[in-house]
């Protein structure tokens, strides 16, 4: 329908990228276009680490799960979760913070999300690739004692940037019948749509691997039952974000 | 830097729109660039309720505080995290789902908005304009009982897409320096750069209003203390988001 709509729907990430470095002013303008997504109320709760210190891109890449290209790519930045600065300002007006409710956690989260979304979005209009890297929570702790975060700030994801050194193919997502429903959620839809799904993903990497990975996405979602960062709760409640 | 970057800076929340109806082209078109995003282990946790009847329109509106605009924009999506898709995948293959854990919870919120946020760039790339509505989760049970939610969905937000009947300023942000750091958190440069965007947006604020609005970001997020849906918590867990 357009050249931007093109551009989203070609979105594959990228785990390997050539040694070109990113200039400072791309990785200025990538997170200005982060900042200028909608904030809940303007609370604007992300905050961006680039972390350019090689020893502190070797250990993330460590903790992540041993992600090479989180020391590779031309910029790794760290988006955070911050109620810090919405605490501080409101403390600044004299008034009280009452903190670690779970709205506030979804509102702070989701921030973060539509930002680093923009930040996607920008990169690769530049040509660049990017990786989300969830596997900074594996070790959040550990995260967080890296980059100095104070209370009421989480590391929520990372993200590599930097110039492909691959072209893999777009991965095909669950048809649109599961996805968009009208007026009412329909299971009967979300059933037949898996089914089909199924299919079309272990026909898709029997494809891309010449017959060596075998399997639907159900096998998928069931590999990944138990996997859940049990730590998570914990060092959440200990950064300030309790839950209530 | 190139027409993406322009556009991604050019948003602004829209609340009025004309009575011309989005096509339903442009909305599965809008949909399919938010599955094009990036999604947590290929969890694809986002659904999209499009909420077509009149009645069902008015009722959110009133739910989500008198947001009129919710029952008048061309179209209404009410995204929500879903991980019932996920866990009836796992169990097709004769898996056993462990629900309730914080991290599928963040893993799925941060989905949606991943997906959400490619929707809007999606729309505004269409000369659309849009507005996330946060107040869905002011009655978050009523708005699961109206759409049929089954257990593991939860509304996050809901978004107003439509044609633009009014032209609003892009509202300024606060400084990069208090958003993009480097290597570590640095607190000097989030008290430096408070105090500056607290100027800047009342600068703003009173030119926008002809001197009507006199509020600083601090004062903006000192009102805001307290304002956090303390039933979140419950509601979540009685959805089978547990926080565990």
């Amino acid at each position: 329908m357009n050249d931007v709509i093109a551009l989203l729907k070609a979105h594959r990430s990228i785990r390997k990228f050539t040694a070109e470095p990113l200039a400072d002013e791309q990785v200025e303008q990538i997170v200005l276009c982060g900042q200028a997504a909608a904030t809940s109320s303007n609370i604007q709760a992300t905050t961006v680490i680039r972390v350019r210190d090689a020893a502190k891109r070797q250990r993330l890449a460590e903790l992540a799960g041993g992600q090479s290209y989180v020391a590779e790519a031309g910029a790794f930045l760290v988006f955070c979760a911050d109620l810090h600065r919405v605490k501080t300002a409101c403390e600044r007006e004299g008034g009280e913070y009452h903190d670690g409710m779970t709205e506030q956690f979804i509102v702070a989260t989701v921030d973060v999300a539509l930002a680093a979304q923009n930040c996607a979005v920008a990169a690769e209009s530049l040509g660049l690739g990017i990786c989300y890297i969830g596997g900074i929570r594996n070790h959040p702790q550990e995260v967080a004692d890296l980059l100095d975060l104070p209370e009421m700030v989480y590391p929520v994801f990372g993200m590599c940037l930097g110039h492909p050194d691959q072209d893999p193919e777009v991965k095909p997502r669950l048809p649109l019948s599961v996805v968009l429903m009208e007026d009412r959620y329909q299971d009967p839809a979300v059933q037949e749509g898996i089914e089909r799904y199924d299919r079309q993903l272990r026909a898709y990497y029997q494809h891309r691997t010449s017959g060596q990975k075998n399997s639907s996405w159900s096998e998928e979602m069931k590999a990944l039952a138990g996997k859940s960062r049990p730590h998570m709760r914990e060092f959440l409640a200990r950064r300030g974000f309790t839950m209530k």
